[in-house]
């Protein structure tokens, strides 16, 4: 089975759902910068998702980097991520509409949590798809910073619905866990280039 | 004629139609999460469609990949077969509109035998555009599954109009015939596989 | 200057075209049989417009087949020819929603044509790019098939402005012209061939 | 990290802009020459963005064209133009929709002024991405035309705001620096030309 058609499939619907979130920024009623600025809530939860979006594409290319042969499994549990991504667009508008209301919030934790959870996943299949190709099982033993970040998304779903500041406790996780995925993953990285390296020697 | 133009706009026409069908989940009104629940049948016609789309992304890549060859025959049958998929969306949005109401319902198991017939019509127009590959005739001969599939999407597009209980079994099997495909056509892996070994002799 | 960007960007603009008309065929608002045949004229529309943008992603890939080296002058030629397509999703809308009103057919037919007069653009420029590759040039060379379009795409233009029967005219003038091009310009593929045969000599 | 998959998403995320922009462009309500003539605001503000997406993916085109090696830094440049560029559907069925009023039309220009900073925070990342490839930086660097178009955009910011005339005003300038676009950065052909003639002396 063929990586480039996952790739190619994969970036097309990521790039689609990155684009189509804009058709949820509905045109403001009125002419003034007002109107425009009552829409704040929308705008920045759109940045939010744009930014989570691009994140999933970075660390998804840096995966597949490591990748030789992929299998059925690896299809399905790149569709499954793809499935929670797909609902992004959606919740960030509900978010957004409803001004940070505290059901929103949590669902759309809740969907950064399955997210995440699928990209675990997608990882363990890709490993187990090629036993022979290390590389990539030393990489991702142990992540702290998967483990955080599930951490995190729990406690942003849970944190919203015991009141007004967890609420905010869960806006600042969710801005606080993408931040710390800004930079992919290093190791990959690492392990590439020491595997690089054995082979010139 | 070149099979990688066909392949990459087949990948992007897929991506689109999986990823815009979430613009047909409209944001709930309310901010509890009954309005969200609420929408559960369009939520759950939503889920089984991206199942359709990926098990048809999935089998188109297993088909071409036996293919050398296409011609203006194969181009027109993929786009036959891209059309009743692109209704997919709109269909979808349908049924969860109508909580599974029965025309809904028959005329979206209408539209799966479609793609169903359309797909097998790829096949032959595939192996009738390079008879010197017979790869592909030899695995597709008197595929049980497609039979199977085709006379369950009948059935799926009768039953409804006949009361209640023909809405569930028609359920029941549009999502038995998804589960049936999960697992990609092993005799196309096979025959490659042989093929692949007599080369190697 | 690369033609496979080029070439990529025209088949994502064309997928994405073809893909989101069908957001334009709004959910019957009822869940019986007459609520889906009511909404005919923009299925209709749907089905020529689909089977418009798969003959000219069909005539576009024989095309740049043709072509070794492109410049500025294709670049913004392909992108005259995407924006009239772009059009399309558009007025296929329009033409649905008002049961085949005569300004709508006539606006429809005046967007084809100018479809058509940007492919024959596009011609011009990618000879005037690479006038090494004389291949092109002699294939395109006074064109019938281009010429009848052109003449056919003005009557569909002007005739529902005359009365009923126009509006009829129009629309098997616009059937007859998608008929006539499903199959890809021969003549792009006999030079093809007869230049591989000269190189093999 | 591997410089074809940002082309690729990047095509995808510009092809899927310049697309859904005609979502925005709303069937007109009756079906005479009228109804689809009071619509002119809206279809002339979508032309302008047409040609600016055409714009930015020809130059995008070009300045990849130079880069052999990319990192986080160009990666998430690259989002940093695409997220502005996104903003670019909704704002124009703004402007279309206000019939250009003064702040549909300051906040336009003040979203092509962050695509225009963007673009040169893109070429900063790749010339700092890989310093061994001097070709890019000789090319951009004192660049009059994007000084003139960063001045000119934030006049077409301000303008708008002083009244009537403005408005023109920040029109005109808006085509013009999309006319002085049109032609692709000449710098960077001469460079790569130059850098080509000495590989082969």
């Amino acid at each position: 089975m063929n990586k480039s058609r996952l790739e190619a499939f994969s970036d097309g619907v990521l790039a689609i759902i990155i684009t189509i979130m804009v058709l949820e920024l509905r045109v403001p009623e009125g002419h003034q910068l007002s109107d425009l600025l009552a829409d704040w809530p929308k705008f920045l939860a759109y940045v939010i998702s744009f930014i989570y979006i691009g994140i999933y594409w970075n660390n998804h290319h840096h995966l597949l980097a490591t990748v030789k042969r992929i299998n059925g499994s690896v299809m399905w549990a790149n569709l499954f991520l793809l499935f929670w991504l797909s609902l992004l667009p959606w919740l960030t508008a509900w978010v957004g509409e409803s001004h940070f209301a505290a059901v929103p919030m949590s669902v759309y934790a809740f969907d950064l949590l399955l997210c995440g959870a699928a990209f675990s996943l997608l990882e363990q299949a890709i490993i187990r798809a090629d036993r022979r190709n290390s590389l990539l099982a030393e990489a991702v033993e142990g992540s702290t910073r998967e483990k955080l970040s599930l951490a995190g998304y729990v406690t942003a779903l849970i944190a919203p619905l015991l009141g007004v500041l967890g609420v905010y406790l869960s806006g600042l996780l969710i801005v606080a866990i993408a931040l710390m995925w800004v930079v992919p993953d290093r190791r990959i990285e690492r392990v590439l280039a020491r595997a690089n390296a054995q082979t010139n020697e």
